[in-house]
């Protein structure tokens, strides 16, 4: 693999290749066993241009545990402080001899114009509103862990389907794994052209799938938090009891709590919140294993 | 050992105990001895929800001389800025695959509930004005190095005791060990219950100890520096020259130079100052090990 | 070597031999040969007390290749904070076990200070407008990978000549090595005494020298960008033709971009700009080397 933009340019082998080597990675963790050092000598730089604390993290601990080097820039301690462009920091960071860069950035498409400046190896932790790949995967395998096989699955994803870069994956990545996705939220939240069924009616959806997918409302980037939301799509006890008795809810994180779930929905069997995160490292360290392998 | 959360719940034998093991991790650093990789394949989660240098580097170098994988949050920079909660960043850090995390927070009791929360092995790196066991431990091995043995030595804690968690530890530590503590300070900074013997004249004290131990006016918590305290219980020149011959002087850092101490009194024979720092990472070295061990 | 601080105090043959160490350093990271661990078990702080990019993360970099333990000290969410003295700040790293010292900082002379004070090796990684000698170094391993030997190049270094440190440690290293110095600039920017000829203009001198290094115009230290200074001293695709066949370019970055340099210029064959990033690594392994092997 060369590099991992987006799940749009990759194909059910190529996902399901990566989820497999993530299951093995998982169960040497838990068995403690050792782990083939696949990063050995190899220089990971984690190029974070927005706050996060499990993505960022999970590819800093991934990258050791295969043995790897990790350098991290803060952009704030940085000479983008001192007004250096975007393309010479990371010339500069490729220059100075990272091998793998995850990079995680406002601006869609910066991973790919990274990939284009540097020739190395980009990992896309996130880019705008356009795709966050790790984290479908690492949903897609938790998926399969719960369900035993992805195919035949019906998933409602639930929130600001429009601006949310874990809907950009998972619109990709579902599919491609044979999961029927619908898309639910505001009329105003919902994209123009969904490549999939929307409604703006959660409600009469519940009984009929097996995952509930909630999306973060992104206060961060000028989502607004209203009753009417609250009202119509928040996740609590009385949605959760007319869901089918193996249904299953997730949500990427960080949670407004209260907003897209109430606590003990969230806490509740039926949640995979745990989970996700769980599968975090194992996914990222078998992300970057394949990078690490496609370089000679 | 499950946890170390703070030193009112561990016997003599518990303290003790780590003294000795941190006393074997020094010999070997100095001597240029490999240390034993007691914390390979374990990855230590430094979440430090307040400013520190001694104590996070400390920490973080103790993890890697063990062979650690080391992960760090920077609250600054972490979902917390997107409003997450303390709860939900722990778990997701616990998720994430550490094992062991080091916690420094303003509240009293944080690390319990992170404790209580993930189930994870917890040290306390400091909890509001509530303790700080680890700077105790390095405090209790120095006097060791400095007398042999700690039974029977007189202390004097100076300062603000009501809110000082270094004082909330030593008042556990010190006469656990069989060292006999008297608090001074001014009356406002005396706590109302104190455990042991206090008084407001630091002069009157100074013939009869065996160690002084200054506490940091905390100005980072609103603690004044008035210069009536200065007059009373600055450990200046007059003040050292009245000490026994063998008594020493010893500070938790930072100073406050020329407030709670003078400059040449702290670089004096008698300021075991570099001393205490030195026994810092030894110190946090036995802790991880007591509990990477614990955890199985 | 005990100390590396400047350029200043050290001869040919020093300079020659860390040159020689980083050619090998890079050679085996190329050919992804092992590198001897000649930091086992040894800790490197880095003390950046300015904001950087290459040069911390080269320097991190450099030390894991080598096997070190590294610690950053943040200058933000430190003890700093408290209101700590710089000195105080750094026997306290001394203290925690730090081996060897990497210090940036705004006050020229800071990193002697600081050797003095903790008695440990320190490598001046730039200390206000005095020295930057690792810069300095891989400029000189630059050169004389491009040109097979430096005795007798011509050398014009453009722009701020009097605040830049990088001309500082320029002005001891090149002409040790047998390279002639012109310093070029507006009367405001050179230096009252000189130690080399210098010229307000750089069209003359265009078509003479094998080297024109462009410094940095410090607008995060007061500099001014000018018309007239782009005017006169950019280096442009007009003034890069008039250079002769081999002659080369170099600048220590971050770049303005369109102020020292145009884009397609910095881009060019005769840039040496991405190699002087790729030598900043194994330089700074040969120089921690030299400081690790030092202190037995």
């Amino acid at each position: 693999m060369k590099d991992l933009l987006g799940i749009h340019s990759m194909g059910r082998l190529d996902i399901e290749g990566l989820m497999a080597d993530s299951t093995s990675m998982r169960t040497a963790i838990e068995g403690g066993h050792p782990v083939t050092q696949s990063l050995d000598g190899v220089c990971v730089a984690n190029l974070f241009f927005e706050p996060s604390t499990r993505t960022r993290l999970s590819f800093d601990l991934a990258a050791q545990r295969l043995g790897g080097h990790v350098i991290t820039l803060h952009p704030d301690a940085s000479s983008t402080a001192k007004g250096e462009s975007l393309r010479d920091t990371v010339l500069t960071v490729a220059g100075i001899g990272a091998d793998i860069l995850v990079v995680r950035h406002g601006l869609e498409g910066a991973p790919r114009s990274i990939a284009d400046w540097t020739g190395l190896p980009v990992v896309n932790a996130g880019d705008g509103t356009n795709e966050h790949p790790t984290q479908a995967l690492l949903d897609a395998v938790t998926l399969q862990r719960r369900f035993g096989a992805t195919d035949g699955l019906a998933m409602a994803v639930v929130g600001d389907i429009a601006h949310s870069r874990v809907a950009g994956s998972l619109l990709h990545a579902m599919p491609a794994l044979g999961v029927d996705l619908t898309l639910v939220g505001p009329e105003e939240w919902l994209p123009d052209d969904a490549p999939a069924p929307t409604t703006t009616n959660l409600d009469d959806l519940l009984t009929e799938v097996d995952v509930v997918y909630l999306l973060r409302v992104q206060t961060e980037r000028g989502g607004v938090i209203s009753d009417d939301y609250i009202a119509r799509y928040r996740l609590d006890r009385e949605r959760s009891a007319r869901l089918a008795p193996n249904a299953v809810i997730m949500h990427a994180g960080p949670i407004n709590r209260g907003v897209e779930i109430s606590d003990e929905v969230a806490e509740s069997p039926r949640s995979l919140i745990v989970e996700q995160v769980r599968n975090g490292v194992p996914v990222r360290m078998a992300v970057l294993k394949a990078l690490a392998e496609g370089r000679t």
